[in-house]
């Protein structure tokens, strides 16, 4: 499996869009990290008045096998209840996807039950729930890349050039904590959270689990191997998904700990990845923040969630859209008429 | 001058809208600072189902005669040229307004010359200009009063329950700061930063200008005193804004240094004003993350702004959007069918 996935790197544009953004009627660099978001948009999308089309909220959801050794505070249900929650627009997700006009779709990747088919459902299932990465690899190598190849296609399919990350599965924070530990060499402590609520009990059983389930794959050497070893059905999905929107220079606007999973992933197979990618928040789930620092992500939004379902990125959305109206929209000194800067400031009489 | 500004502390109230957020289909807390915003919404509109209605973002604008004195980057002409671009919706804060569906009103609370009068302008001068506030005080007790006058005036002729406060004045950062200096008895240096973008000359030569200032007016007590020595006529007429609109619990979104500047001086007329207020931003000003600290204010966002003109608190409205739209559309874990967090968690086996 290869990805083609260029390098952005063009400073010729990067200088271009640099003047636009200077030329505006602001002081120089007064909109911050918005004016670092509109020249990080204007290069993934490869232009110096770049517009954003059709932007696509896709909740990747599957099942853990992992769940079954009590690493959640929620029963392995929720993950189903909580997809057909989403399509009846009942979840947080679907509130901020209204109120941003985004598309939403839920794709199954690998919920254990079946759910029937509806519309904003897409059925992709690799399989029905992942196994107990205690007792053996999560996925099947040929599982993991099925996943893969369902997340690549889907991307393919859908409109627009944004891709917003979400995701849904009880235990999957433990997945993600793996999958950290095991590709940035950290201590377990360091990766694991307590999810969706875990009492100090449950966190030290967690934490338990967890090193069981990397002394049995420690030998896993590839990115590919760690990810069938140690992660989700939607996370091996979303890795697809983020390769193929990376391949298209699609941005990806990434969620939390586990979509930051399924990037971190992506980008030890392809790192030219990364430069797609923005990075909504900083949530409370205790890894995250140390693993955007090892990604050099600077995310937008640190507002202490810890939800999930892309409710950050959705959050965050509005802020990449104005990134987008501030390049285009606003005047320049010139175009409205307004004095620079004084060249010497003047003198105190 | 008096206003009546109620204390909104209801705890009944407080608990039962608690309770909503805490039912919803998430786990407790998940939604973070999203979910202190959404009780905040609540007890300030005093609803369990809170509904924001036709928001006002007013941008208020004067000039300033301490610029004289060098204290900006910019000459102060163009604070009439940003007027004309904000009505002609090529500032940054005409593109978010437009963005958002937010109502933009500029207003002329003393700038120099005189602008035509056009739609989306309000004109209301008590001077045109301030005076130099190292050489007397900035405004009389009388063209103080009056621009409290207008603010309030105005904020009664608009619709709605959400004020957002912008504002625009070459040299105000140099008011600002003064005003920050006085009421918290912090040293200037600790108050004033380079503004729209001084060199280290010009700051060191800000900062001399607004020593001079306030040893002048050393001896100013009651709020109102030290608002017409130090304060511009953007920031009265902020005041008496902020005042009106607590009086009549509209939510107050404050954007960065300078309308902050107008909220304290609110406050310091009457405490309860700060439980209106959301503070949308920590900008890059040096002085006013230190401020917020001092009112116990948490801003929403952090994305090195120092812009002014209401862009931050346009920035971070959709959050509050969000918090509203979450606490009323979001299913709960009954409506939805989904299972609640098991009450002992599973052990291990």
């Amino acid at each position: 499996m290869m990805f083609d996935i260029d390098d952005l790197n063009d400073p010729a544009l990067a200088a271009r869009v640099q003047h636009r953004i200077d030329h505006k009627t602001k002081p120089l660099g007064a909109l911050g990290r918005i004016e670092s978001l509109a020249l990080r948009l204007a290069l993934i999308l490869g232009r110096e008045a770049p517009r954003i089309e059709s932007p696509q909220l896709v909740v990747f959801a599957a099942d853990h096998g992992i769940a079954a050794r009590g690493v959640s505070a929620y029963p392995q249900e929720v993950t189903a209840q909580m997809v057909a929650n989403m399509l009846a627009g009942g979840a947080a997700v679907s509130v901020l996807a209204r109120q941003h006009g985004l598309a939403l779709t839920v794709v199954d990747c690998g919920v254990r039950g079946d759910i029937a088919a509806q519309p904003g459902l897409v059925i992709a299932k690799a399989a029905h729930g992942s196994a107990d990465c205690t007792q053996g690899p999560a996925m099947t190598r040929r599982q993991c890349e099925s996943a893969i190849d369902h997340g690549a296609a889907l991307v393919t399919q859908l409109p627009g050039n944004v891709l917003l990350l979400g995701e849904m599965g009880i235990a999957n924070t433990s997945a993600a904590a793996l999958l950290m530990a095991h590709l940035s060499g950290l201590p377990i402590a360091d990766c694991a959270g307590r999810g969706t609520g875990l009492d100090d009990a449950g966190f030290a059983r967690k934490l338990a689990v967890l090193d069981e389930a990397l002394a049995l794959h420690r030998g896993a050497r590839e990115p590919m191997d760690v990810l069938a070893a140690l992660g989700g059905l939607e996370i091996a999905t979303m890795v697809g998904a983020v390769l193929q929107a990376a391949h298209e220079r699609r941005v990806v606007l990434v969620d939390g700990f586990i979509t930051t999973s399924a990037v971190a992933v992506a980008c030890a197979l392809a790192p030219a990845v990364l430069q797609r990618c923005v990075f909504a928040h900083c949530s409370a789930e205790s890894g995250h923040a140390r693993w955007l620092q090892r990604l050099g992500a600077q995310p937008l939004l640190d507002l202490g969630l810890r939800l999930g379902e892309g409710s950050g990125a959705a959050l965050a959305w509005p802020l990449l859209k104005s990134a987008e109206l501030l390049l285009n929209e606003m005047a320049s000194f010139d175009s409205a008429g307004v004095s620079e800067k004084s060249a010497t400031q003047p003198d105190a009489p």
